[in-house]
């Protein structure tokens, strides 16, 4: 049975988490299963929005909650919510807080297409009717060591993956400002415009994070929007000892956020937050379907989010968000961002610590690169086909791996370098002794090569 | 506990689904959270791909199974995905069984997206690396009823809402394939180039069908691929009885098709097919990018379907489709088409029996659309202000409905039509009862109007 404890103090606790879901579970069969087939259950407990806003209480908190708060907050949702499989609930094919839908748009790729899209629309709303062809050639900007989706967005925006201009990165991962500059004038040259500029906090290899207050500067002075593509770095601005990585950020067009990824919200949770205040999503997105987006409803339409974004029905994942930051308050979350720094640098320390270990540099973030250096190798620096040998041994190790199914760990080429590891500490569950038994792990694995 | 009777005869027993949903939770119980958050279970049960495609059975078959088989599934797909809660399971974030991913791309919306994409890159390979300025003026063609997803997509996709070129339909909202030709020429003539037509298979507000073997007649004329967008009639297919509404979709070069939607599948389940054998969809879509997608894993990287998308991280959402499949067999899922149809037609019936309902027309589908005629309006068809006083119904009956929590059923106007009722019968658990309910609680609702 739930307790008065706050949520957080369950973090590894299996047991007590196993009641909590155990409760969870009830109210899922109580509230939705029995009642929403009973046919002598309302379809709906309908509230005026103010005071839905009040019930359902959406504010965020510094303080985590108690199990039994968080479970009343279950119960409160699935009451407030129209109940899709009741008998009454007919004409709609779903459940759903539709007011809630739209910050969500699916995963990280498609906010960074979302961010383009309405970037280029800001520039030339004429785009959404005429097309591409009506404009002139455009240009947006990003460093070599950005997300593929940025290029996949540009060739599915029907931009072309050559309108991205690839910005040169510093030996740590990050954007140079001046390069970016320098591409800015070179574009203009060769007569396209430039309109966007998408820089990244929290590389996927690396986890570097680009400089956002020079490259801001860089925007301001040229007019361009600036998107932050924060997906994987984004939830360090919850860590008052770590978001010093993101300062700029606050002078962002918008940010791509998942907080299915370092805060380990359920798969999908994905954000985009806009500094627009002037409706842009809806103009730019908004087809005034009237068959599903009726101008004569009772309450005020513009809480229908449903026509700013380009997806149709979906799941509503902001709800996991809510939930988690209710359960573990924003002193939670900061917990759990300190902890995955700290467990990143306590393996940082331990790999140096021994003979077949060699870091691809210190990082700043919780990805940990790395080389597994097999005793044939140690000391064969100097060796010709060194570097050639050395990027064979990722795969033969993760092969091994997988077929034992003692771990999993991921490994990648990287410019000129060599197969390496890439530990990403990020679950909360993790401790040291898994950091060791990670080791431990690759020199038992590796002994022989 | 489960039973060995087969799955669909517990369709409409509360009870039994309960019990059969408490079995599942258990099993996620044991599998993923106990044994995932043990150091002592491994993290990943490897298995060669041959040996998975034989463990799971992925063969869809006419024959539903029973409750105890469903259960083996649900443990056997948990035992060989790898945890990603286990403690040892470390780089990756997310469990999931990648091979499955690529066949949904999320929403019906993002479906018709990927079919007008493909077709633009089958035509013009050019315009993934140059845009759209280097190609000449593109026309897509459709449907005045076609779903509001295409020309939103036409936006995104940078072609311009003008670039959709929109065919008449005839009094049953069906395309007409002359209108069609005609539009063709017209666009040609203005110099554009047709490349693609999306024809609808169950239009959202009147289930229409469009005539697809007339439309594949035209679009093999002029060299252009036709999409079907059959999110919401696709499942019609399952239906012996049925299945002619879509003769001619073997002729299409894609369809978009939603399980969520007829088939009450969980939300989100979209499929998108495509009769390409040419791995078009990687060429399309794919980056390459070489820290996410080795080319020197131990197994065939063919398998890898992460690169043929758009999206990166995403839920397995197909497996709801293969368990309900295998749950249910081909068999049950057209069993549930066809009562859908049956209780349609016997809410038809009933209408016509009653003096306070007018149907807009009659359907084809399972879109039952019609009017309340309050008692001041009945026998004033002929009045001049009838229409416009008939289109203010609606609104208050769904206010009354909503905020007495009786029930829920949509409303739009269409056309020249003032606002109507739109009826989906589509959930499998609603009855006749149901029916006759909704229809009395109508005219309790505006018996005073």
């Amino acid at each position: 049975m739930a307790d008065s404890k706050p949520l957080f103090s369950l973090d590894g606790d299996p047991m007590a988490a196993e009641a909590l879901l155990r409760d969870v579970f009830g109210i899922v069969v109580d509230e939705v299963i029995r009642k929403g087939t009973s046919a002598s259950e309302k379809v709906c407990e309908w509230k005026e929005p103010e005071e839905l806003k009040q019930l359902l209480d959406l504010e965020l908190r510094s303080q985590g909650e108690a199990s039994e708060q968080i479970l009343a907050r279950c119960r409160e949702v699935t009451r407030t919510s129209s109940t899709s499989s009741s008998q009454g609930w007919i004409p709609m094919l779903w459940r759903g807080a539709s007011s809630l839908r739209a910050s969500t748009p699916a995963s990280g790729s498609i906010s960074n297409m979302y961010a383009v899209n309405l970037a280029r629309y800001q520039r030339y709303p004429d785009c959404k009717q005429r097309g591409l062809r009506a404009l002139p050639p455009l240009a947006l900007f990003t460093s070599k060591e950005c997300h593929y989706s940025i290029k996949k967005g540009a060739a599915f925006l029907g931009l072309g993956t050559n309108s991205v201009r690839v910005v040169k990165t510093d030996e740590r991962g990050k954007m140079v400002p001046e390069d970016l500059e320098r591409q800015i004038s070179l574009a203009e040259a060769e007569g396209a415009v430039p309109f966007l500029v998408s820089a990244t906090s929290g590389t996927t290899v690396l986890g570097a994070f680009d400089p956002l207050e020079a490259i801001a500067d860089v925007c301001q002075r040229h007019g361009l929007w600036l998107h932050v593509d924060a997906a994987w770095g984004g939830s360090v601005l919850l860590s008052q000892t770590h978001r010093h990585l993101l300062d700029g950020i606050q002078r962002a067009d918008s940010v791509a956020w998942n907080p299915h990824k370092l805060l380990t919200a359920g798969l999908q949770c994905s954000a985009l937050l806009l500094r627009d205040t002037s409706n842009l999503l809806r103009r730019c997105h908004g087809s005034q379907a009237s068959y599903l987006f009726q101008q004569d409803k009772f309450y005020d339409v513009a809480l229908d989010t449903g026509d700013k974004v380009v997806q149709c029905g979906r799941r509503v994942d902001c709800l996991k968000l809510w939930l988690m930051w209710k359960a573990q308050g924003g002193q939670g979350l900061e917990r759990r961002v300190d902890q995955a720094f700290a467990l990143a640098w306590y393996l940082v320390e331990e790999l140096k610590k021994r003979e077949g270990f060699e870091l691809v540099m210190e990082p700043e973030f919780v990805n940990v690169c790395f080389w597994f250096v097999p005793p044939s190798l140690r000391g064969k620096q100097e060796s010709p086909d060194y570097s050639e040998r050395l990027a064979k041994v990722a795969p033969v190790l993760k092969e091994r791996m997988v077929k034992e199914g003692s771990m999993m760990i991921g490994y990648q080429p990287h410019g000129t370098r060599g197969n390496f590891f890439r530990m990403v500490v990020a679950n909360p569950a993790l401790t040291q002794a898994d950091m060791d038994f990670l080791l431990n792990e690759l020199e038992r694995l590796g002994q022989d090569l």
